[in-house]
């Protein structure tokens, strides 16, 4: 198989760091640029970015030179595929160009999940709507990775989805590295809560529909799941926590339900796909942050669920997501290996 | 008024401790025994409590020196009314011949408050079931206090209770200091969200259909509310945060809800009754432990309400509640005072 | 005794609102004007202010509109006293010119700490350094309130001044709240200790010597006490601990020690001054920032210390400030009363 | 070389588990009994553990029976060495007696670390102590491990002790897995500093001088290096950080202290020797424990040291230790290996 150059945007924030962590070790991709609003020409990755994964950058990316992220638009072509970890506005502007000059853009940004031509992926769940990517227009491809709490309660919805019933009420315990660096003020968040966290509801009300939809005449039709969210920021540093409640098909029993989400397969050949992307804790207070956020091969690309319950037709769970791994730069390359294995790449 | 002669059982614990600083200061209530399982004929109070409220123990009470359990039932009444912080197990075994013996009995523990003859109390809310003591055949009063996130929810549902249809799902954010001491090990909880608090659930789901039960022919019929919760404990150290969504009449919005929350009036007359026990707050981030765990006069006597808002039928909101004061020795001694009132002590 | 008019420079950080606080219920001062860099002419105190103190910012101060810094140079005189909790290099352009106005200045900024003819105050320790005033050009007098872990450090060093010998070797546990808002980016201090403070320790080597100087032919020669700090971020909302030790006087035993500090008077007549401003914690485990940060009456306003001991001549202990309060705003507050009974005011 | 069996007395604890989970994975011993004092005789590993390193217990160890401690002691000889993570009273009972078994004892206990026969050891800095053991009566060896925060301390000390003049100052900021599960209370710890740590400082006075010590005529003579210890606990899950401060020879400079910390030599061909055993860190505010507590290969094994400067002669610094790993189990394998080389196991 060709490797395939690739370039991070957004270089130096979370996301851009676990992107950076993932495909320093990649057998498929080659990273060899970095992107990042502070570049000037001169600055190296390392001495620019606050690294926070670790003792040391990475040393195969220490010395890039980072570049401005108008350099992929003008100039010859670098890299075949870009991550995207840029914020929104940045987004916007940026990726539909990249994609039109023939860079394939993969990005975590939330800019264009929702538009209509664009496959808003988690591998494992809806693998079929790369097929969208058939009728694209550009020379690369644009593909969207989901917000991070959609991807813990699309996980574990997926295999179950037949069987639910109504509403699904969620309330998230989020992780301070999902609002990036500086993100959260240590006075607001230590020892706290805070019940609020700026557009999260509001994605997690459309992407879950969007992912479960289905394909039909070359577009998605949404799934009428609907779900009554209340998101909050907890004093973590990795791994969303979902709290979920939704009525279920009569009959239907705890054991159904763990059995369902432990059945579910994982991708095969794909280097950061794991053996199973859904594990159940059968412990009585699992999953926690602490010991499950990191689960799986590779680290934080498994789905952990526990506590699932069924009394008089309702279901009661919880999951666990890495937000910035497998709810963000984890899942986002693997879509691309998906990308690729499948020919859009 | 007659002062009354108090005693505080599990004076060492924290909601012991939360009872010696509210009565210590108490207008009513004289604060003179103090029961321990720690007791042995010599120790004094401090010394032997590990005081967590502060730089001192409460000068008045530091000498005390600690009574056996036991001791209330034997010799002479010393004391007129006990506040109770038992153990369940240790309650299930005194409360009642404390009250038989002509003590009357407040209790937090949990062991009786779903007994038939017994009111389970948020004075605000359910005053009238005071009158189940009317048929009681012991000389002293047996009372409960609720759960504590009991009390946070039971507080906002009140005054919109007949709007509610259907389930009320809640998700909590539970503070250390409701598990104890020592309670929650600091590697347990320490940077991380614990999904599982033994027994919290059970309670949730009984407790406040009680509390909004009515009244008729001498018992208690319970509300059909059914409440669907999944409780998780988080590295908070004071405030229970509450999230709950349900299904509203058709028609109500955001701001019917939160006029009815505003409105609810408080008790009248009573040193622990705050003004209003509602609040609601307008800011897009509260309520938040850190900056509404003591609201109110007394402080941490008011339940705090935020992000109330309705879509497509769908109440969303969180709540917010002191855990051992509106949720324990302050909500307790409140009752205490309505008895009072009500001439029942 | 005739009431002053105050106003507060940088009145919407964390040490501003510990002024608002204190000056809102001061028996001297009346606020009556704020000063803040986000003043635009009409921004109110509350809804401009992050307010960190509680659930509501304190009603006689919330609808005063903010003004602009460069306000209190033109036009009429509208304050007697400010207090200024603004940046080094703002309160560098501002301080100086305010004192020359007239308007009498308490600085808790470090840019004119070391000037030769600025006192900088413990009240407590060298209430004779107010004399350097006398003999000031500006018809204002401009006072400054030393670093906060300063603070920590000299209050228990002066009553035992003369028993140490060579230098006194510090290690510092600083709370989050010395950072000020938004501050310290929680991804670096959740569950963490930097040891770096930007400026601190250079701070803790010079202050000290000043504070605890002696006053001769109208200037202060500083003492000859030699700090060796080491500074570091503690996960902690409020208190600096202060670990130090130092070789002292032949023969003196720990008692000793606790005695002088157990013994240190605190200053009669000022609505700030508590009455013991050192207290003594027998305790095993004290001082500790979650039980002694608000000791005192006003809560904040004593240094606890403990853990004495004295081994072959070198004595080991702790202490404990509040940061913002004993040293911050609370100390300045006071250092205006002192100023005010000694006819400078 | 011939495989060793090994055990691990203590198996659930904390360093019981990080012992587990360094020897699951090593390349010379075979990990075939755990002892705890929860053994009844069926009792398996996983379901008694309460296992804290991530989200499975090892599947190699997970089956296994535990085994009473007694059992060491009586029948036959299932191991040949054992590590130990005893409780002191406990292993003060079995050490000796297993070493005169003829069962080689690595101990991370406190009992028997002053014991005139007995090498304290860091291998990397008093290899030489082992001959201690030629002279031993007891079939097996008995070897023990330092206190945590020791390591912390003499690893940074030993290249540049001919440097240091006088007291060592230390101040130490500990990781809460220091005090072994369930250990520190939440409410104790959460958001605050305790400056307590029962005999911590003792260890840090006695053991350096011995660690550091010369072997003359086989026994040990201490190093005259005197600590002057304050010790504390933070809420940080892993690593103690290490405030020291020293006089240093006249002349040196930081840069001396630098070269000598980054010169510091490995052990070869040890499988838990990191190719150097001290990191300098050059970042200002380095060592942080989120950041380097896991630094090195082996993961945990290197000791970082930061922010060395020296002013009037004297020497200021940070350090960090992984306290479970190099401060525990790590080094207490690494020592296991020293001593197979050099032919005591």
């Amino acid at each position: 198989m060709d490797r395939l150059r690739c370039g991070i945007l957004g270089a130096t924030g979370i996301i851009g760091q676990r992107f950076v962590q993932t495909l320093t070790r990649h057998p498929w991709f080659d990273l060899v640029s970095l992107y990042s609003s502070r570049a000037d020409g001169k600055r190296r990755y390392e001495g620019t970015v606050n690294w926070l994964l670790g003792p040391e950058v990475p040393s195969s990316v220490s010395d890039i030179v980072l570049s401005e992220y108008g350099s992929i638009l003008t100039g010859r072509k670098d890299v075949d595929v870009v991550f995207s970890a840029l914020p929104a506005d940045t987004a916007q502007k940026l990726e539909r160009k990249a994609a039109r000059k023939g860079i394939h853009v993969i990005s975590n940004s939330s800019c264009h999940r929702m538009d209509r031509d664009i496959p808003l992926m988690v591998p494992e769940v809806n693998g079929d709507h790369l097929k969208l990517l058939d009728g694209r227009k550009d020379k690369g491809i644009l593909v969207t990775n989901p917000n991070c709490t959609t991807v813990g309660l699309v996980m574990p919805l997926d295999p179950i989805r037949d069987l639910i019933e109504g509403e699904v009420h969620v309330s998230s315990y989020q992780a301070i590295s999902g609002a990036g660096y500086p993100g959260v003020a240590s006075l607001d968040i230590y020892g706290n809560v805070v019940p609020f966290i700026n557009g999260e509801e509001e994605k997690l009300i459309e992407e879950p529909g969007k992912i479960m939809g289905s394909l039909k005449g070359g577009s998605i039709r949404s799934s009428p799941l609907k779900v009554v969210p209340n998101c909050a920021r907890v004093g973590v540093k990795d791994g969303h926590l979902v709290s979920f409640s939704a009525r279920v098909e009569k009959g239907t029993d705890a054991d159904d339900i763990i059995k369902l989400i432990g059945a579910k397969k994982g991708l095969k050949g794909l280097p950061s796909a794991p053996e199973r992307p859904l594990v159940y804790r059968k412990e009585r207070d699992r999953p926690r942050p602490d010991l499950d956020s990191f689960s799986g091969d590779p680290p934080g690309m498994v789905v952990s669920v526990g506590r699932v319950r069924v009394d008089d037709g309702m279901l009661r769970a919880f999951s666990l997501v890495n937000n910035t791994i497998r709810g963000g730069a984890g899942n986002a390359v693997l879509i691309a290996e998906q990308c690729k294995r499948e020919g859009y790449l």
